[in-house]
């Protein structure tokens, strides 16, 4: 910025510690994603601006806890990292997040999606989110619901009370809608207790749009309830969202080869999914293969025909670009590559040419996200296909010639609630995760 | 242990770092508790047996925030204290209690009262709580519950989504009635809204016990709601839990001089208040001229005829002494002061004598707590006693003879709940603090 037009090479070597789960039942495990890392670096290596910089890549395990703090403050101070790629599980990014921003070190993480992260302005200062945060996804419910004219959602989630994706999904959701809509809710807990779909659905005669976030099968059985309740047409809209594993929606996900899988169809018909929207483009072919490799040497099992790159390879493949421009202009305007915090806000509000599309970072460090509605269009075979797609950036829609308007549109006002039972959705929340 | 018997001196330096708040605001605002840590190290080093004990104490301003963290995990390997005292806040603690469990080091806390923390087999295995925590003055309430045959209460609590003493005191009463009883609650935040004390009375028809957690003047507002749809007397029984802040409850605690006064003693004579239970000892007298004269010289207001000496002095004073016969048993038993775990496990299960009242200090590291019922006695003049006092030690009661058996009996069963309104308390929580 000082030197405008400089674009002398850059010869830096740069510490980086990433710090994901060793366990591989994750999507975002580091054998996952360190193959993207090592793509991005070579790709870096090929160039000529930034042959000259190094990066020393050091793992620590997550284990999506605690472990994640301890391996950082355990590092004395000659030891501390230039840069941290991670982690993504809430609760351990709150705490790397902010001891790495006291100590003035960019933290990048695909993960961290939690509305809390977006309060930059004091603890998680050197956060930048190279994936689209639950807050962006539902800025595509806060344009359905201006677009369609729709007033009241009842939000059904499945709250672990350990890693709480659901919880924090919906929580993003009820941030951006809670404004100017109606909102209700019920909780579930399925790993604690059997799920009464029927009993829950009772609660949502009120509301016109009904978003849940849970596992496929809990998905099935409220989707099945509510038909035999006649609650799919007319009178109410029904949303699951579904971010990150791909197997869970889509064609067949009513499919259980059980007895009910005739009824689930046709209570599918009326289902529309959240989902991130995929793009590709020619580069990506490459690195879409590349990654199959790597994750077949590591003994990852890798669907046949299916794409095996998930959004948080992608997002710390791009992390590591993303850094790399900044430093360069941090650098190039005199500064070192300890300024972590000018380092993070060159991050912030620039717009680049990633793996899988182009990223754009908003001015609070967050990438602007593009969403898919998909829905089954093929009531016969069951089959589905994007409907409708959000973009973050302008906040656009584009409606895709399968849509039909009839589907978001009420045509009767949601009935009375049901008589009142005792709520049992509304417990105090017994947190303290921290 | 290995040598029973042995009293041999102790010869020690201790590194202490105190981690409370600078402001004095805080009831365990540094200036507050360091009085009483001083006048415990002289106690110590009066005696024969701990003369050769020496602590370094170092401070830390916690911030009531992450301050504390930061001021921890900014010490190098070599400056790592040997115990630490505090933090009280609750979010403070979590992430200070995390890094010294897996550092090693003892904590003792006079605060970090909320239930999570009881949770010792993992993160928070240093802990040792010197003052009793919200789970053992629920015990007060399920004590109350089994003895009178209560069945459903409604919980009303302030929630100020910042330090949240409400929102964890309500918690503990939660976790432990709710595994018998029928539970309901409305939350408030005086911080951010006007509260409508009649709209949430409404809502308590149905319930036998209420219990209130709120600022002097909401629960002043509850009790004239409440009277003024008679519902104080008869099918009603009404509790508000009142730690720490003695100047808001007992005699008086009705009065505001407005036009409200005389209605409002009226509806305070139905009113139960929960607090610590106080009891003193001839030592405890030098103890508290002492403290008041630190205090006066700190230029923290002290009332002429009150007790200026609260819990929080009391238990950093007491988790001095327990340190020293907890390393004392070790030592001797041949290890090091570095040996945190061992130490903190000498300082479960054990029982002493602390300045104010014996300390018993449970299996899981937990102080037992006693506590009192004070209610209006002279409806005339308005004036409080204790009614009645409960000893977590051996879940025993004391009955005072003020007592009045119909003042804990119900008449006549809760009437039907009014027509259903739309639930207002129960919105999803916005936490993340962690």
């Amino acid at each position: 910025l000082m030197m405008p037009g400089r674009t002398s090479a850059l010869n830096e070597n740069i510490d980086v510690l990433v710090i994901l789960p060793l366990n591989n039942s994750y999507l975002f495990s580091y054998q996952r994603v360190f193959p993207a890392i090592e793509y991005a670096r070579k790709t870096l290596g090929n160039g000529d601006l930034f042959a000259g910089l190094k990066f020393n890549v050091l793992y620590q395990n997550s284990a999506c806890g605690m472990d994640a703090l301890f391996g950082l403050v355990d590092k004395q101070k000659d030891e501390r990292p230039d840069l941290i790629l991670g982690p993504v599980c809430e609760y351990s990014a709150a705490s790397v997040v902010r001891v790495a921003s006291h100590w003035n070190i960019p933290v990048i993480s695909a993960g961290a999606l939690a509305t809390g992260f977006a309060t930059k302005n004091t603890e998680y200062s050197h956060l930048t989110r190279i994936a689209p945060t639950y807050l962006k996804m539902a800025e595509t419910f806060q344009a359905m619901f201006g677009h369609f004219d729709w007033r009241s959602a009842y939000l059904i989630y499945d709250d672990d009370k350990d890693e709480r994706n659901c919880y924090f999904t919906m929580e993003g959701v009820y941030t951006v809608l809670s404004e100017y809509h109606i909102i209700d809710h019920a909780v579930l807990n399925s790993h604690e207790e059997r799920v009464d779909a029927d009993e829950i659905i009772k609660s949502v005669y009120g509301s016109e749009v009904i978003i849940m976030c849970a596992k496929a099968d809990t998905v099935r059985d409220l989707m099945l309830a509510a038909h035999r309740r006649k609650l799919t047409s007319d009178s109410h809209i029904f949303f699951n969202i579904e971010l990150f594993n791909s197997s869970s929606y889509g064609d067949g996900s009513w499919k259980r080869r059980d007895k009910h899988d005739y009824e689930a169809k046709a209570a599918y018909g009326f289902l529309n999914t959240v989902t991130l929207l995929r793009s590709t483009k020619s580069e990506y072919e490459k690195f879409s293969i590349e990654m199959k490799k790597s994750l077949q040497q590591s003994n990852i099992p890798v669907c046949g025909d299916c794409n095996a790159v998930n959004m948080f390879m992608e997002g710390f493949h791009d992390a590591l670009l993303l850094y790399a421009f900044a430093l360069r202009d941090v650098v190039s305007s005199g500064l070192t590559k300890k300024e972590g915090s000018e380092i993070t806000q060159s991050m912030w509000n620039r717009t680049f040419e990633g793996i899988a599309s182009q990223v754009s970072i908003d001015a609070n460090g967050d990438r602007n996200g593009d969403f898919s509605v998909i829905r089954m269009t093929d009531l016969e075979a069951g089959t589905h296909e994007t409907i409708l797609n959000y973009f973050g950036t302008n906040g656009s829609f584009q409606i895709m010639p399968g849509f039909k308007r009839e589907w978001f549109s009420l045509k009767t006002i949601p009935g009375p609630p049901l008589p009142p039972q005792p709520d049992q959705s509304c417990k105090l929340p017994l947190l303290l995760q921290d």
